[in-house]
């Protein structure tokens, strides 16, 4: 691990939510970079190596293919996709694993699709015969799978999902929400034959919030290309922002927008922290951190809310409260002993759980013993608020 | 003054262009703040005061209007409008001063609007008669007003146009782009009786880039709340960052995508300093270092792009090379000296200008000197390529 083991920052609740994570020192240093001009080299340098960094993150190799790291939020993400590969009356398919398929649904009808929902009980996957029926109904322009759906902690299995989308409607853009993914499950874009992950930065990649992350096969670019129509936005419009995603990483300046000069540079220094490591070996890190706490949330007698074994995140934890245990009843008393956790977010279920972010330096830096401080929080509170562990 | 004279930053070229600008330590400093979550009573605490303190930027009391703070960028906030305050088919007035309103028109264009352009010679205003005509001849829903014209450097008198505008065709709203004059020009939004002024952090409010800052009248939100169909945006939609934003500023916290922690906090940190002198005091140390450059380029023997005295930009100024001076020929010089201008972006003469920007900390903190730098690396490297002063 490169990652600094004393944090030069100020004391602090630790943030263990599933995004925003903690930052590394390296990283909110970057952050504070002092003003430099977007199209001065030294910047483009630094985007240019960004862009080539990401694909990496990736497992991305062919050039036909574009990553993108645009000023905006993982939301941001949904109008590239739903403006640039959708046409106006075109069906997406939408598997939805919790909230965050809703919201993907929503931003697609905003923009003339027409989005179908394949919906999981709350807290399980999307049964691969359950998608096949779906694709041989009729002839879907894209799917969309939500990897993590923050709001259940729901793992979806994009290789297998993929390969069936490839196997019974090979021309079906495969789009993958990795929001709660990239960086701490394995995506092999070019292996996988997916067509555009999309993803933010305040989860595993590490970052503060602030971009919109991507990367678009060649295949989704040419379907791009050949619309019938102009995008439908401007602002995330893929004939805006391709050929200076494409200029950057080529060490050229080139200008549509103002790039967030800082936010890129931190983005480029959580890259380098992160692929100084393989990727493996940081997958692994997050699977056994993962497996603890699952464990021992299990072991005070808790549940998760993602039910399928072999199907749950393993950047973030979800679980129902015991009986007689209200929010307000748990998570102030977890935050008075230093430690914030999230609440509950998929609608139907939101006041019934809470939520454990395990993603980005609280993992791969143990010595910080993050988990260790949570956990224990976690049962103390528990105890406090009347629930015996 | 309550900006740090001594600056705490790396040694660095000083980025004296139209924005990004210069920032003080508190802002940089504000940047690296630690992991919060975005829901946080502290985030809470410091967005609210953020999008109050903007407020006071536009001299606005007036509660049925709102501040918003948006990752993205200032291009964005083109999105908000023509996605929200227009609808397809309707018509739009584009006062055009330079680049920008070419972008914005595509923008309208992108969803339905029709874009009428009033285009001014270039380095001129559009004039008053020439606008009361074209309001005479349609309704136009919205006029739009690029303030300052980043591309050429001219101001346009946004106080008399909106009069006027309010007198001829009383409904239509006055869209201001300020995103190169909020901090740095007058804007009184709500005795000059303005709908919507956009704007960016990286320029006179000196916080880097990675928002779509703006307000927005409680006409322009009764246009929204009145449209006949939903905003044509999803992540530029007011329908989903309105509420939010009015939750903020009530201190409730409010989930639609996730903001920009750190970002939020610089504002908050550039919007305390700025304030914390009367804006009467800061507007006129831009137009007294304005006037400075302006004439000092003059005595030079050099003009300016913007050719109408009273109508040129405090915060930036566009100056023509001399015959015989190529832009690789001076800006390189002026690099080598540790002064970063920028070259041209007006596409009919791009190669044969360049510009300087003079807002924020390097004009209010006069200790810096920064000014005495760059004209002094401007005149010696003009004299390097031949040209003599």
């Amino acid at each position: 691990m490169t990652q600094s083991k004393a944090s030069a920052q100020a004391a602090h609740p630790l943030t263990l939510i599933p995004g925003p994570v903690e930052f590394t020192d390296e990283v909110l240093a970057a952050m504070a970079t002092p003003s430099q001009s977007h199209v001065s080299p030294q910047f483009v340098e630094v985007f240019g190596d960004a862009l080539a960094l990401l694909r990496q993150l990736f497992f991305n190799t062919d050039k036909r293919a574009q990553t993108f790291a645009i000023a905006g939020a993982g939301t941001l993400g949904w109008d590239f996709v739903a403006s640039n590969l959708i046409e106006p009356g075109e069906d997406a398919l939408v598997l939805h694993t919790g909230y965050f398929a809703d919201s993907l649904a929503d931003c697609i009808a905003t923009y003339g699709g027409k989005p179908t929902q394949l919906k999981a009980p709350i807290g399980d996957i999307v049964m691969l015969d359950a998608i096949e029926t779906a694709l041989k109904e009729k002839t879907f322009k894209v799917v969309t799978i939500t990897h993590v759906d923050t709001s259940t902690g729901v793992l979806s299995d994009i290789k297998s999902i993929a390969a069936l989308v490839r196997a019974v409607s090979p021309e079906t853009l495969v789009i993958v929400d990795g929001v709660c993914s990239v960086g701490v499950e394995e995506i092999r874009f070019d292996d996988w034959d997916l067509d555009l992950v999309l993803t933010a930065p305040q989860k595993a990649i590490g970052v503060p919030a602030g971009l919109s992350i991507f990367i678009a096969s060649g295949r989704a670019l040419d379907v791009f290309r050949a619309r019938k129509a102009p995008p439908t936005s401007y602002y995330a419009s893929f004939a805006k922002w391709l050929p200076i995603m494409q200029n950057y990483e080529a060490k050229k300046p080139s200008y549509f927008s103002t790039p967030p000069v800082q936010n890129i540079h931190a983005l480029l220094a959580s890259l380098k922290q992160i692929l100084a490591v393989p990727l493996a070996d940081r997958f692994a890190a997050h699977a056994r951190m993962s497996d603890r706490i699952k464990s021992t949330i299990a072991s005070y007698g808790l549940k998760q809310v993602a039910v399928r074994e072999g199907y749950q995140a393993n950047g973030m934890t979800a679980v129902y409260l015991p009986d007689g245990v209200a929010l307000p009843d748990l998570l102030p008393r977890i935050a008075s002993r230093g430690i914030v956790l999230a609440g509950g977010l998929h609608r139907e279920i939101a006041t019934k759980y809470f939520r454990i972010g395990h993603m980005g330096v609280s993992v791969t830096d143990e010595d910080r013993e993050d988990f260790d401080k949570a956990l224990a929080a976690i049962k103390d509170s528990l105890a406090e608020a009347g629930y015996t562990v």
